[in-house]
């Protein structure tokens, strides 16, 4: 037995030497050269995760250096204080979730995160309601829970000329895997009373930042989320409670929420500024994110290394429901052909997408379109433009959402620009 | 319109004002309650969301401390040089998905984790193959990938009357989504060659970690993984790139992977110990993980605050394919009733189950018992002893997986504690 397992070991390290020849990452297949590399990493001050704080909590490799950015151009706070938002880098991003640590956020005023003792923290509900509740968390860690896949994007998250990398044009959504108790079963409890139509929840933040929702909303989907992609939400996504309101504009998912208020109108709050020159129904309308897809890899920034096969992968997502279809075009929009949805799409979730494709040098325009399970089609730039009425020629701007498609060229030489004209 | 404005601020305001009698967490409701916690947050030294390195990339909570432990009773290093295993605090967790951070880990030498540098790493696929192949990082990234929730679980991981709580008990097993090349695309490139029926695969670890599979299992669903979670892989769990292959013996999904050899027989290699006194037949069969479950709140060691209603949570996994029900009992095993599957179950995934419980206060045993979707279900502890003949009173000791059902007793003060004999 022995001798027959040395043999088995002296034919490994004759297979070792067969490679011996090649170019193979890593340390040298010799024995001391684990030793020399850990002394090396000592020399560098490389990470030693034998420690105790990283055997506890493990952390990234050193040369994994992918980042969020401030994608409103501004470093530092304008003269209202704002300093929204951090972007996701969706480059960088497999699969369909994000990072915690890379989730996008923005804050209604300046960069200030609240810091709050979990222990210390309670929600309250009143209002139009029978009984006027508050929740330590321990209690409403004990209600019956729910762990849903969900998008939060922006309102504000849109395709843009000068917008050179994804990062730019679509860096303000993210999709985590979001665990909490329905708002339902609390609005039950508490008794939502005749006419109490609307919510308003609120959290902590320096501006007491709060948003009027629908009580039917509240009664379908919304979540009051304490965990995150299996822990308790971070700190910059509310930590220790927040509201996961599914498909709609991401200023509504109040962070750090304390209170909800159920109300018998639309109330005009500091989250819904955006909604100021429109009446109730349409602001209620508005909520909701349109059919949305982008081709993450290769994007704005980034340069391919030469022709040949590559996969192009991408993310997709709707207010509306599930995906239920992703074309693409590396002809700029003329001929259409579908992409394979990866995995089993989520309602109101990013869903990832990949094709095929042999580079051939040339010029090329990728693009990508969604389609949701209510048949909503995303619009192509013009289509938007017609919408909004504006003229040929006329900046881009509009006061809602732009869910158009978004161009990438891929040049020549590789690189590859944003082509949104 | 600016005093219809004013008029709803000043609702707000009275909104709060009759809240003000209540006990609300965080800061208090007046404007100066957040620069006060702003400026006590400093006098604590807690972190500042706001700077680059926080804004560039986010960190938990200070309140948030859940850890992952050395399971198996050593600190350090034993007479072979081997610290392992970490676990994961499956009482922590939320959802299917193990945070990174949080996932796993041991080393097969030591907790020594190669730092390496992906521009350098390639990985090398010879044997019986008609074309050897080198890969680079960015090579693998430009072939078809798949992104796939699976668990990865020490095959020593097991239920122990001697274990008080759910880390020491079941910690050896972790659930990530991980995203990759499936091998068999890359043996596809190299050409297979007749006979070569098995694959060793090879890790940088100091001892050359390296594992014995069938090709059979290469070409059906093993990933050469480089992602984990949306990141790349995190060092301790094998970055830049590591074999998963679902639902086999943690031991087997290579980490720090760069070579692939193609060979005709199973060998005897340094991973493969656990299966030394077994014929090549039951050391393949012995690899596939068995139907497992473990409610992970309430576990040993936490205590139930008083009766009354609680969600009941737990995981169940298999390496058969997906799980298709979850039963529980809360009298020791005498009735069983079927839990709550959340979410869609995927194969070779752990798979978050729930109940609804009252608590009476009187003395409780809770199990779980997990059934996949080949119809095998996950046996008694006593079920186990009658397959190793082990004698009622012996000890209990099984060379290979013990899959047994869980026990939780939790006492009339609430605590609960392992109720395995």
């Amino acid at each position: 037995m022995a001798s027959d397992r040395t043999d088995r070991r002296a034919f490994l390290k004759r297979g070792a030497a067969l490679a011996g020849g090649l170019t193979l990452g890593g340390p040298a297949l010799g024995d001391d050269s684990v030793a020399a590399q850990s002394a090396e990493a000592q020399s560098q001050e490389l990470p030693d995760y034998s420690t105790p704080e990283l055997i506890a909590y493990g952390e990234r490799s050193p040369f994994v250096t992918s980042v969020r950015q401030p994608v409103n151009g501004r470093d530092s706070p304008d003269e209202h204080g704002l300093v929204f938002h951090i972007g996701t880098p969706l480059q960088d991003q497999v699969g369909a979730i994000t990072p915690s640590s890379l989730h996008y956020f923005g804050t209604t005023r300046g960069s200030f995160v609240p810091i709050i003792d979990p222990a210390e923290h309670k929600l309250l509900i009143h209002g139009m309601v029978d009984r006027e509740l508050i929740f330590t968390m321990d209690e409403l860690k004990r209600f019956p829970s729910v762990t849903r896949l969900h998008f939060i994007e922006c309102a504000g998250n849109r395709s843009n000329p000068r917008h050179r990398t994804i990062v730019e044009s679509h860096g303000m959504t993210s999709c985590a895997e979001w665990t909490g108790v329905l708002l339902r079963t609390l609005l039950e409890e508490a008794g939502v009373q005749e006419g109490g139509d609307w919510i308003i929840a609120e959290g902590i933040e320096e501006v007491k930042g709060t948003s009027s929702l629908p009580t039917a909303k509240a009664m379908d989907d919304i979540i009051v989320a304490y965990g995150m992609n299996g822990e308790p939400l971070r700190p910059q996504q509310g930590f220790p409670l927040r509201i996961v309101v599914p498909g709609f504009e991401g200023i509504l998912s109040v962070k750090w929420l304390r209170r909800i208020k159920v109300v018998d109108q639309f109330y005009m709050t500091y989250n819904d500024y955006g909604h100021l020159r429109r009446g109730e129904a349409d602001a209620a309308l508005s909520y909701q994110i349109g059919p949305k897809s982008v081709i993450t890899n290769p994007s704005g920034g980034q340069a391919l290394p030469g022709r040949g096969f590559y996969e192009v992968r991408g993310l997709a997502w709707s207010g509306g429901g599930r995906v239920s279809r992703v074309e693409a075009s590396v002809d700029g929009g003329r001929t259409w052909f579908d992409a394979d949805i990866r995995g089993a799409p989520q309602p109101m979730a990013h869903t990832a997408f990949s094709f095929n494709w042999t580079w051939d040098g040339s010029e090329a325009v990728l693009m990508s379109r969604c389609t949701d399970e209510i048949g909503q089609v995303q619009p192509t730039r013009d289509q938007v433009r017609e919408h909004w009425g504006i003229a040929p020629g006329a900046p881009f701007s509009v006061t809602g959402q732009d869910n158009s498609i978004q161009p990438w060229r891929v040049e020549r030489d590789g690189s590859v620009h944003n082509a949104v004209v």
